[in-house]
């Protein structure tokens, strides 16, 4: 049943193919000094930068930029940008680009006029700033739909010396305060990384949606995001201009992780611990390390829970149930997933991710255990899952 | 596809079976006069009133009260709750009911300090209160689910002259800043009520749904809420303390009607049209109007969208596809929403909630038009609709 929750969501979602027609508008509330943010500088190629500056522009803003966020932001980036935006006093982040982008103006928001220790308080003990330090408002202009950071107060660093991936979900004051959605910012995505946001968008769903023995409203609305995201995937990977489909692909990932469909319940997560271990000794690709390791923990998992894989294959899949027992469905389910993730080209061995076997024990000790889902594991058990996942 | 549009929603909600214990905490942000309103007093036979005025006087607020805010409330009754209001200065209006009673209440907050003719304005002209006019700020404690109205802009009055009743959607100034959603608050609801809101929580999400011809996100998440609101309601019928059922229903009527499922694409809404001018004639609940008139409606128009309907047949109904024409699978997703009309005790005939044949012509010309569906009406066609559900 749902249990007792505070919802609010302080973002406001620009969305749709004139999205960046409001930029300029979203930009007034906020005073003159703007940290602009992004990664490799596809976004000079592909024009957006130069929109990006125009609004910036118009809305008669003074700019200073930190470049070269990488996909996997990493704690040194952060404290660079922290001190940048500390020195030129900026009054906004924006930061155009993915997940990673966005998830790195959290933390250089947080982490710019914080005297502790960074890595130590936000992330390993995933405190909150004080109510009374001072955060940086921050917007974001999205160009790859996945991680949701658009919508909520997500921000996975990794911290290049320990070799730790770890997230941490800020409070609403660390959210956006408005998100440009344009699907068409997606369309130059190249398709490995649109197929890496896709699986991890599915998969935010899947880890919310695998806990619990209820039967919640929240649990009806991830079957329909999923339902959503596998269809469209099928008409993204052959036709990426699509923008029925690549607009479907983008709303369901903000909807997959701003809190709605986990309303109330217990949440999983522990194939997002281990692709965040796997990412840190790999530099891999995210999505990607979380479609390669599914399979085998949804099948490790699946005995423990065979009702709700069960419900899984046959509202989601379109499974027919009739003459079946439910362990036939809840593993048929697993087929139609494993099945996908090959069809739409995701990656389905961790050793095509660069992991070796003399790996599997480090990221097995940099797997971080949780308990909300249906079975707790051990360390032996994420060894036999990247085992089998290789 | 998803066509451009801006989502944000301030309302934060509070839910739970402890939520009323955030009513304090939630009444601190607002200045010390209330204007509590309700409506027959049920309230104070379950113990909700009580609960309330407690949190009331710990927060250290001056009560003012308008009670007997009838099931459709009135212009008259806007007008008097506006008055009182303005002579007292209050600094929130504080709803606490159904949807009526917070409906109301957004009323009284845009009638409040207007000096125009509210009913021709607001409701008729369907114009917004302008900027710089003084808006009373609202919260809301729920004891029904079904309209939505404790986190959206609507409102929807009577003017008891006229025998108009029309529905207004405000901009987000006029929602609610907070609700608190106890799904136990709901259990005194006598069952005639309870299915009324059943019904009006579905209508809300088929009138969204039977429209557009794209396969948008936003229908996957209405085939998700209509799955959960029919399941919720089969266990509520039986058992109507079944808190997993209750909290469901209760917080699927908030996310069928909050614009999420309607985002970026079109809307029908005339059995809500047809609905009104019933309870407009008939004085019945509004939910029930929707009941009575919704099978004849959507066979009406099924021809025009025989694809989305033979959809709603398979996904909401589970009715098996094999070896069927799309217009046969259309039809018994009808008949299975007829059949469910039946099951949860929802009105199947206008008649039986007062309406009678020489009311038809009167009704049908109360009925405003709409153009967002498969088939725009005209007034023989409303006819024809009224005079198969009689």
């Amino acid at each position: 049943m749902l249990g007792n929750f505070i919802y609010s969501n302080p973002t406001t979602l620009y969305f749709g193919d004139q999205a960046q027609k409001n930029i300029t508008e979203a930009l007034k509330g906020f005073g003159p000094k703007v940290l602009l943010t992004y990664g490799g500088g596809s976004i000079k190629r592909n024009g957006i930068y130069e929109q990006v500056c125009e609004a910036l522009k118009e809305a008669g803003k003074q700019v200073t930029e930190v470049s070269g966020v990488m996909p996997n932001p990493t704690l040194g980036k952060v404290l660079e940008g922290a001190r940048i935006a500390r020195e030129n006093n900026v009054d906004l982040i924006l930061a155009v680009g993915g997940g990673s982008t966005i998830d790195y103006a959290k933390a250089v928001s947080a982490a710019a006029y914080y005297e502790g220790d960074v890595w130590q308080n936000f992330w390993v003990k995933q405190k909150e700033p004080a109510a009374d330090q001072h955060i940086i408002p921050i917007g974001a202009i999205l160009t790859m739909a996945g991680t949701g950071s658009e919508m909520n107060g997500g921000s996975v660093i990794t911290n290049e010396e320990t070799k730790m991936k770890i997230g941490k979900v800020f409070s609403q004051r660390l959210m956006p305060k408005f998100a440009i959605l344009n699907p068409r910012y997606t369309f130059s995505v190249p398709r490995y990384q649109m197929v890496a946001g896709i699986f991890d968008i599915m998969s935010h769903i899947m880890e919310q949606y695998f806990s619990g023995d209820d039967d919640n409203t929240s649990d009806y609305l991830a079957e329909g995001l999923m339902r959503s995201v596998i269809a469209s995937s099928r008409v993204a990977i052959k036709d990426p201009e699509n923008y029925e489909a690549r607009s479907n692909i983008m709303w369901s990932a903000t909807w997959a992780l701003n809190t709605l469909i986990g309303e109330g319940k217990k949440e999983d997560w522990m194939v997002h611990m281990i692709g965040h271990a796997i990412s840190a000794y790999t530099h891999a690709t995210h999505g990607m390390t979380l479609a390669a390791v599914s399979v085998a923990y949804y099948r490790h998992i699946m005995p423990y829970a065979v009702k709700r894989f069960a419900r899984f294959a046959k509202v989601v899949w379109e499974i027919p149930s009739q003459n079946k027992s439910d362990l036939q469905l809840a593993s048929e389910g697993i087929d139609a997933l494993a099945a996908w993730i090959k069809e739409i080209g995701a990656a389905s061995e961790i050793s095509s991710l660069g992991a070796t076997p003399d790996m599997l024990e480090g990221i097995a000790d940099a797997t971080i255990i949780l308990n909300g889902g249906y079975k707790v594991l051990d360390h032996d058990e994420v060894i036999k899952i990247l085992q089998e996942s290789l």
